[in-house]
């Protein structure tokens, strides 16, 4: 596309000295990666794992935590909205109470299980609040940007699916790093919430466990722990249109 | 963790010849990647963009799409539900059915905004669906893995987090092998279920416009169109607790 065919660009410039960059001057060659540089792209992709015990808790560098969040603001946003919030938390005494709301939240969905299944429940660590040196709590500003955005029409939660690529973004340079990423799920919101006087219409997208790590399971640790076992990519995969079939 | 630690797994064998191997067996080191790994990780989460217009129109080679779709099932999933399935789409007939449906949907869109918004909302470029050579959409399957999922029984939406999180590394993957993915949003999902056969438990998070591209903006697209700006990192980023201040 060049500058002539866009009209927000073409011709506003009063002159030449003056002139903006024209919207053709951003687009810049992008081929793929050299074979190194795509592998390692995979290999943070293949070797990320969603941690709950191998933390260290030796503190996180303060420009590696900014690295970690500048990954996470640089996520596709739907109209730009750029909803994430990211609220650093080191201090024990939250992560303990939030720890608390974790626990009576864990115990309620462990009684949702029966039989042997609430007992190899009951036997897997579930998050690592206390443990991890940082927590990092993402939230997703579901006004921001007023009250029509851009992409966001017809489906508003896609301002929460913005957030949740911030976090895949954080998740995948902080296995870069070294540094391990639990995400915890079991609690109720508004616990969290009033803890850490998140207002109204704000919500929390993830409750993430951070610090480094020496070692991480090869494969995911539900399925190490005999939970559930990867599914079969061939049979998640239609062309054309849904197929019905046995469940995967 | 020792496998003495592990109650799973401990002392389960009857001899050492048939013994499975241990939890902690699959625990291996995990550091941080080379500096160039490191970068490269860090490159395609930067330079990744939102597509819509750049797409080559030849198609990509199988093993490639492949790759995209193996990266994508390396996603974490909630309780390892791993509710996504991968509908390809090539045929040309199919794309100009989701593209009316888009059509539709974008002129009601369009209608939302006012003044001048609305002039410049009519000159963007908002989906490749007919352009880029093959689409997916990436599908969430609300029921797999049973009515209750570990992770999941204090926020249902977590299945669909997990689907976002299979987007976002598709998305990667795709930047790393010179492949532009768009996100296509505005349209009724119905419209969709509709057209590819989809049934009432499964939701569509994504449609996706993927194709070989040549050249990328060098900031996001709309960003460069004038129609919103990159925020601050730092007015995002809030110490222990919520702060209240300026909307960012």
């Amino acid at each position: 596309m060049s500058a002539l065919d866009d009209p927000t660009d073409a011709n506003l410039a009063p002159s030449i000295a003056d002139a903006p960059a024209g919207v053709s001057d951003h687009l810049i060659a992008a081929g793929a990666f050299s074979e190194g540089e795509r592998n390692a792209v995979y290999r943070a992709i293949e070797t990320r794992r969603d941690v709950r015990d191998q933390f260290r808790s030796d503190p996180l560098p303060e420009d590696l935590v900014r690295r970690l969040l500048q990954a996470a603001h640089s996520a596709p946003s739907v109209g730009f909205m750029q909803p994430w919030n990211f609220i650093l938390i080191r201090q024990p005494e939250t992560r303990e109470r939030v720890w608390q709301a974790f626990h009576q939240a864990n115990e309620e969905a462990c009684a949702m299980f029966e039989g042997d299944r609430r007992a190899q429940y009951q036997r897997l660590k579930l998050e690592g609040i206390r443990k991890a040196p940082l927590s990092i709590c993402i939230t997703c500003d579901t006004t921001r940007g007023g009250p029509v955005v851009l992409g966001r029409t017809h489906n508003p939660a896609t301002d929460v699916y913005s957030t949740v690529c911030a976090v895949q973004n954080l998740w995948l340079a902080a296995r870069a790093e070294g540094v391990g990423v639990g995400w915890v799920s079991i609690f109720h919101e508004e616990a969290i919430k009033t803890i850490l006087g998140i207002p109204e219409h704000v919500k929390i997208v993830a409750w993430l466990c951070v610090g480094y790590v020496d070692e991480l399971y090869d494969m995911p640790e539900l399925s190490v722990k005999g939970w559930r076992d990867r599914l079969p990519l061939d049979r998640l995969i239609f062309e054309e249109c849904w197929q019905d079939g046995e469940e995967p």
